[in-house]
């Protein structure tokens, strides 16, 4: 086996792999940048330049990938995949992988859904702000016409949906997710009157107090640095929309939404994305500029900062090491409040227009909608034009809640715009996951609730790194799954979980 | 002459540079993204991955720029150049001198390059901090030979510096400006004493109150916006150094420096800026993803930059119409001031360490300090190690003054971090055609000082952009300023106009 590794490690096919791969990654990765200042510091009269800048750099990131080249380079791997190490074998798997996929897309594709993405994205803008779904229409059922042509490029048996789930979560299908996706459904509308019963009891009217900017910001970032997200190699900035972003392990990007009369919002958006940092931050040093420096899928992603955010931070001994924080640095607006008090306060479950503002419970019933849209949508059961009214009623249906505005509603998030179908189901999936993940770190660590306890995550952040983050892209996700938990998909874990954090509430 | 117009617009040539010239462009500005982002958002950690990145997109562009398609069709345009309108014959020009210049630099040398100047960005920025010169050094050493390797390649007829000052001056040479900037540095020691003495009476004790930064910023704004800078297509963004740079002329970025205890900055830099950003954005449409999209020189540049900043907003019309502006927002702060008091006190003579604080009349010697140092470099008369010492020599030679930090002496400019030598003269160039311009502007705008006063800046805007912003690159320096001005190059403009505004403090 040693052997092999160091055979294949100097092989000169791997050597021209890993070349092209690594100028491939830094386009990718220049790009990604001028995404995310497009989210953060673009001015808005520059949409049109920016959509040719990304359409330049996408068009030679697969002009490479696509070249006769890596065809060559495809071709002969195709003979030696398999017998290698599990580095050049992870590498050669996932460049055919992107050599495959990119091959089924013209290049016109390429810069039409490149540029239609760049121009919905400030369309969304202005629509959500004007409160005008007309706005947003031409663009997204422009984009929603070229998804489905991109699902129809790659192929698929059932659903062109599946095409698409694929690109955010490897091998995983509608019609696998559908039934689970019911029976949760089916769970959360059953727990749900109960749930709402033990929350009417509970005072949470303190969270809503005003609490100063720069310091819940200053907390954010102690929080964020206490769980051990460096950095030397990241930042913390604020945004309307809290996201990650990373372009290399070296350099992971975490916004947080700061809201004066919430102090929820900071914190746990700051824990969230600071759970998806820890997973850029960890991967290992080999993978850089490689296509196995990122995560393994978007569920695995999301079961990172949903851990983190809800299974871990939301619990009663987090809070026991929180609380002292926030009252010493809010004295007066948490005066005669308790840290068993405002763990309830911040598990109340509650019904709320808007997903990242909901609870553990209702979470999934806002994934659950965006799912049997983005379905209809894309078998064509629905027109683009009647996702708001769709969409209210499918909301008032499932949570009795009517959206009075598009903010509250289907312009609440980002996605569609993003033309990323297929994203949504991944934090259902990251929810299932992370409470896999969470029985199997309750029994490798025993005493991990004392260690949240202590503010001491360093132990949760070691077995994530070893267990998960290390190994960037090299496993798919359902063998990380089966490696970690011995299981392949278990949803139980998940109803456990909620059901025991019902039961707390009730203390 | 309309005939050739039509034809030379639809030929294919033409068309088939545009295309190649739009991708390198598209590429060129990515990397300035990624460039300005290491200067302000990028966490100190990631100058390893963003080196890769530049160096993969400037690899690209280079490759572009020098491909077997870029030979033939430079050696078609020979053929073509100058039988075409003068749109046609700007997009041939500039595509030539970039193809030859770029054809003499192997690629290594250009990855060699770009690698070594992101990691000088970075040595400087910690040299500074720490005062330690040694922290900066190897790199700058490293950065000195390459630009002297990089003048060879280029080549020149009588000294490596003239290489080098073309980039930034096409045409310019060391042995032209030396007699011009030699006459400079002896009337400026000429007239300093007696400036000195009128300043000696002059008070700007005011200038360093206490004035709120929020405050500061939204007059900055509101300043840029009544000179005519569109926010639609820019922004605005506090930083250490001011700075601007853009992506196209639909994104313009200023940034400007906010001191608590000097009003003199946010307002003087913001100006400086906004001088520069409105270039950017008066470029004309045309030009769009062409290499015809910048400023015609770095000296024309600084001409507009300077001009608002040192001549128009430095004017006592300016500062009537400024100051009430300020007075309003700050009525403690500059009670019993008179806005002629305001007038004198920006316009103070003193002997200063910093080069972007000083006062109209030192500055050249500053810029002539450099001038000095980048020569004796590039010529190896001088070691990059013994830089510290010979610029605290010099400039108490010149202006009387010993440095006591690197940050108030050599390392207080980030131009050397960047390789950027011969950049310097470009900003007495800028005050020489200043003058020259300003000339014209009073002739054809008669009312010109009763518009300042009513803070309309308008008149300027438009004759700034019909005369000078429109046409971008189109013409060479040399071309543009006959064509203005009827002259070539005057020193003597602008020696009229710093004696005016000597007498003009003496009222």
């Amino acid at each position: 086996m040693n052997k092999i590794y160091i055979r294949k490690q100097n092989s000169p096919l791997l050597q021209d792999v890993l070349n092209l791969m690594n100028t491939i990654k830094d386009i990718q990765n220049s790009a990604s940048l001028l995404g995310w200042d497009q989210e953060t510091y673009m001015p808005s009269g520059s949409v049109h330049p920016r959509a040719n800048q990304l359409v330049t750099l996408e068009t030679i990131a697969h002009r490479l990938i696509t070249s006769k080249k890596a065809r060559i380079l495809a071709d002969k791997i195709e003979s030696h995949i398999g017998n290698s190490n599990e580095f050049v074998n992870g590498i050669y798997r996932t460049f055919l992988k992107e050599h495959k996929l990119a091959a089924k897309l013209p290049q016109k594709f390429v810069q039409k859904f490149t540029k239609a993405k760049t121009y919905a994205i400030e369309s969304w803008k202005k629509a959500r702000q004007a409160n005008n779904y007309k706005l947003f229409e031409n663009d997204f059922d422009y984009l929603t016409n070229l998804k489905i042509e991109q699902a129809n490029y790659y192929g698929f048996s059932e659903n062109p949906y599946d095409a698409l789930i694929d690109i955010y979560e490897p091998g995983m299908t509608h019609s696998f997710l559908k039934p689970y996706f019911e029976i949760i459904k089916k769970k959360t509308i059953d727990l749900l009157d109960f749930a709402l019963g033990l929350s009417s009891v509970i005072n949470d009217d303190f969270l809503f107090n005003y609490y100063d900017c720069d310091i819940q910001f200053k907390i954010a970032k102690q929080i964020c640095d206490k769980m051990g997200f460096d950095f030397y190699y990241g930042r913390l900035d604020k945004s309307i929309h809290p996201f990650t972003t990373s372009f290399s392990r070296r350099d992971v990007r975490l916004t947080v939404r700061v809201l004066e009369n919430d102090i929820r919002s900071s914190i746990y958006s700051a824990i969230h994305e600071a759970g998806h940092g820890l997973y850029e931050q960890n991967i290992c040093d080999e993978y850089y500029r490689t296509f196995l420096e990122e995560g393994s899928s978007m569920g695995i992603h999301e079961s990172q900062s949903l851990l983190w955010e809800k299974i871990i931070a939301r619990s009663l001994e987090f809070s026991n090491w929180l609380f002292p924080l926030l009252k010493e640095n809010f004295p007066t607006q948490l005066n005669n409040v308790s840290s068993l008090e405002f763990f309830k306060a911040i598990n109340k479950i509650s019904k709320s227009f808007i997903r990242t503002e909901s609870d553990e419970l209702t979470y999934n019933l806002h994934i659950i909608l965006r799912f049997e849209l983005e379905n209809d949508l894309l078998n064509k059961k629905i027109k683009v034009r009647d996702i708001p009214e769709i969409w209210n009623h499918k909301f008032y249906e499932s949570l009795g809640l009517m959206p009075l505005t598009m903010k509250e509603g289907c312009l609440q998030d980002i996605h569609w715009a993003h033309g990323s179908f297929g994203y949504f189901p991944t934090y259902t999936l990251g929810k299932i996951y992370s409470a896999m993940f969470w029985n199997k770190i309750q029994s490798d660590i025993p005493d991990v609730f004392k260690h949240i306890e202590n503010g001491f995550f360093i132990p949760i952040k070691n077995w994530l790194r070893d267990n998960v983050h290390q190994y960037g892209k090299l496993y798919e996700p359902k063998a990380l799954i089966k490696m970690l938990t011995g299981k392949i998909f278990d949803v139980d874990d998940y109803h456990l979980y909620i059901q025991s954090k019902l039961s707390s509430l009730n203390k």
